[in-house]
């Protein structure tokens, strides 16, 4: 049996998708047990392997989210991390406020020992269908070298232990190809990473994000957050536009028919749903993050990920080379 | 008659599409002159308004771009700048090195008093059809919230002056579109920029970069640079999948060939070639970057630009509002 908690306040479509989700997860996988924290009324289901947990409160996606942690003590979100922590189950997922995660994270789970900065790793997609991690994609604001070579390190992990990557790719996200090209931040952090144990493949130009090329790409929360809203702001204004193309006229309306099944899988290749969530990495304890416009569909995948980052001993490993690079 | 300077040896498809480009656009539009630098031999073409000026040295796209512009004096790169400083033409346009390009522009061109650093705006698409500036695209690596502000000033002027765009929305692009998010840098630039006479809309996330919401987004050249190659690289990517969709089967190549006409709509939004060069702003002259891979459709639309820079009043006016502010 794996323990998972799920917040079910958390996300666009909470508390409906959440518990349709979990539900069909739990279905899928007879070792599956679930924590659900929600507030009163939220969960109609019934499922022996659900344990409804009522709570009082709920984080909203504006609040503040040092603040809301702080003083929303009974909310699901604040709950679900501090079953984590009691070591009640072995990994918690939210749709919700990421900043309000990553605080309930520090505060509540706490950091792993010697980590400066834990970072959120977001899974994209790539063109060659292997997909990679952007890190850190927004839990922090500023960084200096020595957090983005912590990061590669917690990316690096993660892709070997739970993604089953065999000698990870990690590029530098940069402004240019060349060794000495960048910020003082990307060019200091390019002499750590070079001087590393890890598959540096030096710096990366974004051109080539969606590639395959990197398997992990390395940057500051600012960048990062700022590259993962220019992809899906990119593929939205494209994918708008290839829609109506197919619209148009009832001549392409028919052509578009022919093609509907094959272009599903453009879409998917872009569908933050079969990519499972964002695990906040350098905490002592598995949090993972699910999109916040979650369905039941990215549900179901974030909690097969749950399950593998607690199968997995990639806290351990984070710990281990840690201590060795300190 | 309007003279325009024109690097014949700058960028991937140099001389050959660029002499393509400058005679096209010479029989296009009667009132334009061209001189052409270039090295001997590179120059094949005839005509009245092109004088051929050979020079005996050109920049290479990885020439260190401050050495080079300082050591290859008789470059066409350099040529072509010097003729703007000497007012010999109204304006130069360079398919070629952009570190070089904007150094020549410093230290043959010069900046314009007040202007602690130029930037390079880069004309993008939207899919509202207006298309947009983003700043600076990779001038600078870091940058302070006063030259932000003075990036915000000189594109306003250049989409007023030359883009035709009445009060231009001017967005910070930012982690997060609340007035406290983002790093110090962002912070501090969004008090100047609420402070201004501009039409200022706020942080700007750039999951709405391609919508047309804002006429101008202003950010570091760091982030710029990764922002447009970000763009640069989720398209390709997805007009490549788009493509293997098309050509999987012999009744998906049939219904492409329907959609084909109203599918160069799609590539046309993202062709860089139909949104001309980029302004270098804040230089003591006009001086326009046509992208790397420029062919001769991209130099005409590219010389259509630079002779509406050259005969708008935009240097004047961004010197007068430099003034004010000082």
């Amino acid at each position: 049996m794996v323990k998972v908690a799920v917040d079910l306040m958390g996300g666009d479509n909470a508390p409906g998708e959440i518990e349709k989700g979990v539900l069909a997860a739990v279905e899928e996988n007879e070792t599956l047990q679930v924590k659900l924290y929600g507030m009163k009324g939220a969960y109609t289901g019934d499922h022996p392997r659900v344990e409804f947990i009522e709570v009082t409160e709920k984080i909203e996606s504006d609040d503040d989210p040092v603040r809301s942690v702080k003083r929303k003590k009974d909310s699901s979100l604040v709950r679900a991390c501090k079953a984590v922590k009691d070591g009640e189950v072995a990994a918690c997922v939210s749709a919700g406020n990421t900043g309000a995660l990553m605080s309930a994270g520090l505060f509540v789970v706490g950091r792993i020992k010697g980590i400066e900065r834990p970072a959120i790793g977001t899974l994209l997609p790539s063109i060659d269908g292997k997909g990679m991690m952007l890190l850190d994609m927004g839990a922090n604001a500023e960084n200096k070298p020595k957090h983005l070579e912590q990061f590669a390190v917690m990316a690096d992990i993660y892709m070997r232990e739970i993604a089953g990557r065999t000698n990870p790719a990690v590029g530098l996200i940069n402004n240019g190809s060349e060794e000495n090209k960048g910020s003082e931040l990307t060019k200091e952090t390019f002499k750590l990473l070079k001087e590393s144990d890890m598959n540096f493949i030096g710096n990366f130009e974004t051109r080539d994000i969606l590639s395959g090329d990197a398997d992990i790409a390395v940057t500051d929360g600012f960048t990062g957050n700022v590259v993962l809203k220019t992809i899906e702001g990119t593929a939205s204004a494209l994918m708008s536009e290839v829609k109506d193309v197919f619209l148009k006229s009832t001549k392409n309306k028919m052509a578009a028919m022919v093609l509907k099944n094959d272009f599903k899988a453009v879409k998917d290749l872009l569908d933050y749903r079969q990519y499972g969530g964002a695990p906040l990495l350098g905490l002592n304890g598995n949090v993972l993050k699910a999109h916040g416009s979650s369905d039941s569909v990215a549900i179901v995948s974030a909690l097969r990920q749950a399950e593998k980052m607690a199968a997995s001993n990639a806290i351990e490993k984070i710990k281990e080379r840690i201590e060795e690079n300190a």
